[in-house]
């Protein structure tokens, strides 16, 4: 199974469209730079979307999950069993997510890439069967090849879904108990930090439960360090079945033109991945909110990334990004139907 | 006309309904905490609507326009005509937070009450006819004592509206050109600052206008020192017609027992205002976005509010709170529709 398609170079967002966005946000009846970052993301989304009229009606919502070894080593505050049972919630339409992409109309689809308990077959469920969770990676590397490849086409195909449904944005979302661990591991090699750096809370550790995670991830970036000399090797040996998948979906995305709505820690360190692995990706990816964890700061400041939200969640599953998708629609809304000037009869300010 | 109703002592948020909220928050599938201030605000929302299950399906959006006096000193970018043609793009649709009323489903009101040019009759703007325009306050004060009580009458009726047709959340907005001048006066009279210290672009004033603004405000300050002993005098003095009565609507909503959104700059003075005058209406008041306008701040900081969006925002018209409105619809969907712990057969985590 080949992994070539990763490095594909994607196509420019429309510079024609932007700039015909920009012309258009000039005329609308407010003063010039008013609407703040609305503006700027309709301009983007314009250009995004190859259109001067943006529109973000139908999303797309892919959450994948997946378990991880080094979940042996303590460094959640969850059991690992919260992970089926989380997939099992999210088929039951319970979880967060699937709240937010009701209220939203979203499509949710529910990817299961491999847990430590086996849920059975659940209606509306994909399963990938990719292993009962990644390896414990302070022992070994968290994938084998295949299971990396396979992991980034389960990603790549919920991208060639969305665009055969005409979507019009991409959302990422994950679950996988001990995945702020992988996250913050890949992100330590990416971005060569150090663990004492990154680490967090995750889903509530205490100061302790912190020091011990980044120990943990400090011996493992010792064992690894000989044979992270590039992205795919980090993504493999110190990632996860859903990281890898929100990875792939991102390059995807950029690949087949479609926006990506980035949601919190984890999902930004895929993209940080996806950036890496695919130059050019990065010009597809909007980023949604500021997560509490708190090592995403130095992850959004190397994709140059200024989230939109700053509402201290770190629940992950996609859900910041959800909330954020009101403002976009927010956004072209106001850019396709305020009335011009010229139409209003409005007077422009003086210079 | 009296304006004695504006010293009632509001209802207090129902304590029962904040801690079945609180006590509800702890039982849903995901970290406690995890959804950051979406869970705060679910529970402030429970404890103004006095339900376990807030919601903001019927949002009133009511837009108060005048004109300023002022504005002969030369402090506005934009001519006063724009006041009159932007009522006129209100009556139409074609302006921001028409927009996004309908974005929203809102029902939006339109308020003249005064302005410089007469509109004529327009359909769907109800005229107060308060003048055209208040006095300059270099000169004298702003208002009558008259004009004051009806400005503030005109937000009662609002918030008396909005309250008959069950409103869950009511929205103020304003327009006239000039009114940063006359917020940023009130502002410094309320707050004992200085000029220099508030004063702002407003609608895109450069650095000179900036400081021609503050030197204006300096002069009507000076003039009516020793007059401002009340916040009544203050707001009579230095407000506008739209800046009381968006007051008069802040207090009206607190002693009818509304949850009020409030907006920018100019919307924050007016909820400053109410505070003043009415203790304890400031438990009714959530704050929707930080505005670009530097006086903002300080004003946020005086009412211990800290408002949910950062976009750069400065447009007035109640645009920054309609934006802000799907947060908490989506608050309000998280909080009553995702599944308990118990009805998910998902563990909790570890202590």
């Amino acid at each position: 199974m080949t992994i070539d398609w990763l490095t594909i170079t994607p196509a420019k967002p429309d510079g024609r469209s932007r700039d015909a966005a920009v012309a258009r946000q000039a005329t609308l009846t407010k003063p010039p730079g008013a609407l703040g970052r609305l503006e700027t993301l309709a301009i983007d989304l314009a250009a995004l979307q190859g259109t001067e009229s943006p529109a973000v009606d139908r999303v797309q919502v892919t959450l994948f999950a997946g378990d991880h070894g080094v979940v042996a080593e303590g460094v959640s505050a969850f059991p690992q069993a919260v992970t089926a049972e989380m997939v099992k919630n999210f088929a039951r339409g319970g979880a967060a997510i699937c709240v937010a992409a009701r209220e939203l109309g979203a499509v949710l689809e529910v990817i299961d890439l491999g847990t430590a308990t086996d849920t059975g077959p659940l209606h509306g469920v994909q399963r990938y069967g990719l292993g009962p969770g990644t390896a414990n990676f302070t022992r070994e590397p968290a994938m084998s090849e295949h299971q990396l490849a396979r992991a980034l086409a389960a990603g790549r195909h919920a991208a060639e879904r969305a665009r055969l449904q005409a979507t019009q944005l991409f959302v990422g979302g994950e679950m996988g108990i001990g995945n702020t661990t992988a996250a913050t591991a890949l992100a330590c090699a990416l971005l060569d930090e150090s663990p004492a750096r990154l680490a967090g809370p995750g889903t509530g550790l205490d100061t302790h439960g912190v020091a011990h995670k980044a120990e943990v991830i400090e011996r493992a970036l010792d064992l690894h360090r000989p044979h992270l000399g590039t992205p795919v090797e980090m993504l493999r040996r110190l990632g996860g079945f859903e990281i890898a998948a929100l990875t792939g979906s991102y390059i995807a995305c950029a690949h087949v033109g479609l926006p990506v709505l980035v949601d919190g820690f984890i999902s930004s360190v895929a993209a940080l991945a996806a950036a890496r692995l695919c130059p050019g990706a990065r010009d597809w990816f909007l980023f949604a909110h500021a997560s509490a964890e708190p090592g995403h700061r130095l992850v959004l400041d190397a994709l140059e990334a200024r989230p939109l939200l700053d509402l201290g969640m770190r629940l992950g599953e996609g859900s910041g990004a959800a909330v954020c998708v009101p403002l976009l629609r927010m956004a072209c809304a106001l850019h396709n139907d305020m009335a011009t000037f010229t139409q209003a009869g409005v007077s422009e300010g003086r210079d």
